[in-house]
């Protein structure tokens, strides 16, 4: 396999063009991101999204097409990608022609949840009791390693819930691993955790790290449903979330955005923070971060993947984000006429039921006051 | 000539389209803000720029071409503009096809000094002396009027200084009118102002009208240099620049964001508050709103033309922006190194002299400052 480069080896000018690869509505986010420091973005996906509304050019055809993915990294400076599931093969192929950020590793980790386990636990950082499931000969000592009840899921192309069910005994795991067809699977031991929160790392090319604030998540049907900040979260607790990262980030010699969820034990517990999943790119879980940082996730993956300085971390506001999924979009009337917040919506056609279709921020003032003086 | 739509009938829901006339920076942050409430945008412009990287259309044609311009606007459902000197025989062929606003008559009125000077002084809102100067005969009479130093100024597409300079006497004006041209003109007469603020008004098609708060403006050869929050205007001036505003924006039936530029007056003068000019679209003077509020000035335009109901125009930090003014932008690499500053970069190709090609914004928290404003 010929080079692949990982980073870029000056900060992109402005005019510069950022390859995006995946047209949702995070690369839509990415976009303007660019496009406020005066980066030009091409995007690649094998079907149009929100994200082709707001950049300079997209390539619309299959992740196979090898001659057009030669093509698209050949216009552009640096390339990223908005989603982990991106075919190894395509992200190689573009690597040829200009640098990656992240790095491939850091995608084929995330894409295959065994991998990814076994990767963080390698780094001698917590993670939930997990076994690998190749095949129903593999069912008696995984359920045997983690415990019940625990949670089947497949090891690739698993998000938002999907591709995981969760099961209470021997059998319902026999039967729930036949119903999905026997798929390369891990078994995941449940955790009987007091909150779930997320760190959003930022990495530059010279191995600098910055951290915003920490969100405390909440899950609705297995999507996030709203992040908050300030977490509840004690200082020594946000001191480990960091250190956690900052190791993982390292280990991939990571450029850009990293998200690491992360479920927070219940007081007394011996160990207090384990990884649950890590994202090689910008999160829903930081999208707080536009309305309540000068420089939000968005534009410090920017940053870091152009070759810029990071920019501040720092919140000016506290902020809770909502998602907006499937139907629950169409309160936008009502949303738009509440102060203190912030409509975003991903101009996505259709309304499909757990469909992200955009969010909204509220901010308060950090000051301890409850309201504003004025 | 056919009716001219000036509103939307109803909010206009995501997935609509917004047509702007140019393709400027402002363009681009407008396009930027419909994007985050989910509208697509469709520019219209006789040159590509800056606005076309982030739109999700462009049509790059002259303004004369009365076929594509019914085409933009039969593709769209409201259509707005990102500058005041679009030919008004474009906006009134696209008016036959989709509403626009603001109207026409904000347009007619800010494309001509004269006929500008002229609707202020009717509406009993003090403005400088000025004298129309239709021919060499209107000179001495206009000196009479205004007095000297005085400005002669084209009547037409002056912007950022260009199209004005200022005289001493009579001869000199005679001398400065036979070298412009001896266009259709105006002479104003000299301000000595000790500060210069404007109001950044957003007015929906109801007629309810919200302010930004009043930046105080600095300029440098023509140009804007700088714009700072909170000003140190007293609260009854306040009062006065509002009200000044309103009554501007309700002359005009006006549905958009809609700048007024003042000079203030020393104390002890008898009249406080004077019109320099009025700017019938987004302004430079509020892009420290992108920064500094929940709502920017540009997503308060674009909720007011399509008809939602407009957001907060609140500010949770101070701020002050510096515009990037031709080589100035170079210094991009060490703006990025400063926190407390977001940088902008409007993505154009060439830094001519004088032109606009980026700015910068300093927000810190409202608590530290020394006078608040509201």
């Amino acid at each position: 396999m010929a080079q692949v480069r990982t980073a870029v080896t000056h900060p992109l000018p402005p005019g510069s063009t950022i390859g995006i690869f995946g047209s949702g509505q995070l690369g839509r986010m990415l976009a303007m991101a660019a496009a406020e420091l005066g980066l030009r973005t091409h995007i690649y996906s094998d079907a149009s999204g929100p994200a082709c509304d707001c950049a300079a050019a997209a390539t619309i055809l299959p992740y196979t097409d090898a001659e057009a993915i030669k093509a698209f990294a050949a216009a552009v400076d640096v390339i990223t990608f908005e989603f982990e599931n991106v075919p190894l093969d395509a992200v190689e192929i573009a690597g040829q022609h200009a640098p990656i950020s992240p790095d491939l590793k850091a995608l084929e980790i995330a894409q295959d949840r065994f991998v990814e386990k076994t990767f963080v636990a390698n780094l001698a950082i917590p993670v939930a009791p997990f076994a690998n499931i190749e095949s129903e000969a593999d069912l008696d000592a995984a359920g045997t390693q983690t415990g019940w009840p625990a949670r089947l899921k497949t090891r690739r192309l698993g998000y938002d819930g999907k591709g995981q069910v969760q099961v209470s005994n021997s059998d319902e795991l026999a039967r729930t691993y036949a119903d999905m067809g026997r798929p390369a699977a891990v078994l995941e031991g449940h955790i009987n955790f007091s909150t779930e929160v997320s760190v959003l790392a930022v990495r530059d090319r010279n191995g600098h790290t910055a951290f915003y604030d920490l969100p405390e998540n909440k899950h609705k049907d297995g999507i996030l449903d709203t992040s908050r900040v300030p977490s509840q979260l004690p200082q020594d607790l946000i001191h480990q979330a960091h250190d956690i990262a900052r190791r993982i980030a390292d280990a991939l010699d990571y450029i850009g955005l990293l998200a690491v969820e992360l479920f927070v034990l219940p007081e007394g517990a011996a160990q207090c923070l384990l990884v649950n999943e890590i994202a090689p790119r910008v999160h829903n879980s930081g999208h707080w971060t536009s309305d309540a940082c000068q420089v939000s996730q968005f534009e410090n993956h920017i940053r870091a993947i152009a070759g810029w300085p990071l920019g501040a971390t720092d919140r000016h506001s506290n902020a809770q984000m909502t998602n907006l999924i499937g139907t629950a979009a169409n309160s936008w009337p009502t949303l738009a006429t509440q102060s203190s917040t912030s409509v975003h919506l991903y101009g996505k056609r259709e309304a499909r039921p757990g469909r992200k279709m955009g969010h909204y921020t509220e901010i308060s003032p950090i000051s301890s006051a409850k309201t504003r003086e004025k």
